[in-house]
């Protein structure tokens, strides 16, 4: 039994390190950070970049309300400390896909500056791509797919960004997208093009 | 202006399924959770898989201490509560790897089994894999990298799992590994021989 416990400290123990990690999947990892209004088109635009670079046979995933709200934040709700909670937290696990070589592309109004930055310093230099889709909150009231921003004029949603919560647009964002003139592919190839320019999509 | 906006809904929404990532990967996505004692061999042996996994082209990620402790888990102590809260935090983030159709390889004590059956409980059927790292208490004890069990029996640290904290070990985990009598690389190899036996090594 002494033999077999001293194999425990033979073994060298290996770390696979960020680049050989970019190696393997063939292009780096990062987190594209959609920022925006509700229904600004975040999301959408997020799984078309995630899908565009799948078949590309690039990885990437979609952090969104849908995995996040139902999931990891379930314990979250909407007043201003548990919004800086909820995007705290969006950004660590972002940061771990990004640094296993994943595209992280995420999804959530984030309408903090405050918020957004410290998540930009938790990442390395060229890891936090933000990507503010610009649409007018007159456009974004037109297309209330929810309906949300009908309760909100209501007044029966507290904490309504751009109604009844502030929004706070980044002044220095990687990409701006016009949301308002431009339709989803359009803005979708603008953020593939991007990537292309900086370099992401090799290794 | 209004013949552009119109392009927003002739793009149709694609969302990339949990098997067309699988199949880019050529494998498989799911949770190896190894659970044990502190010093048991639990990080040692997850990074070895994951080295293992990494030089045959398969994609996985480590979470643990060093990943989780200092980020996303950074506002959470060692308190019961905050021991669950710690664990279903790593569960949904290991979840959404698995989705991705990555490897997540746990590496935390999580000694409660209701907070591992919780895990269990919001992954799908054969997705999350239970590894009990065995080792005797006396065998970590004498190990003991950190100093760790010496303070805890000097009446130093409260809440120190085997000696002032309770830990329940897996009934019915997936894999149990000889940590008293094996070496790392050959546990790392079980491991191995696991996935490759009930087909997540291909997609």
């Amino acid at each position: 039994m002494t033999e077999q416990k001293a194999t425990n400290v033979t073994w060298h123990e290996h770390q696979v390190s960020k680049d050989e990690r970019f190696k393997l999947n063939g292009h780096k990892g990062a987190v594209l950070w959609f920022t925006g209004l509700s229904a600004c088109g975040k999301s959408t635009i997020a799984n078309a970049v995630d899908y565009k670079l799948h078949l590309a046979g690039k990885h990437s995933f979609v952090l969104d309300g849908d995995n996040i709200r139902m999931g990891l934040n379930k314990n979250l709700g909407f007043s201003p400390e548990d919004r800086t909670e909820n995007i705290r937290r969006i950004g660590e696990v972002a940061k771990l896909f990004a640094y296993s070589g994943t595209f992280a592309l995420t999804a959530f109004i984030s309408p903090y500056k405050d918020d957004r930055n410290k998540v930009r310093e938790v990442l390395g230099a060229g890891e936090f791509i933000e990507i503010y889709v610009n649409a007018s909150l007159e456009t974004c009231e037109q297309r209330d797919p929810k309906g949300l921003y009908k309760k909100a004029r209501a007044g029966n949603l507290p904490n309504f960004t751009g109604i009844s919560a502030p929004y706070e647009a980044p002044e220095n964002a990687e990409l701006v997208l016009d949301s308002d003139n431009k339709g989803i592919e359009a803005l979708a190839d603008e953020v593939i093009a991007y990537l292309q320019k900086n370099g992401y999509l090799s290794a």
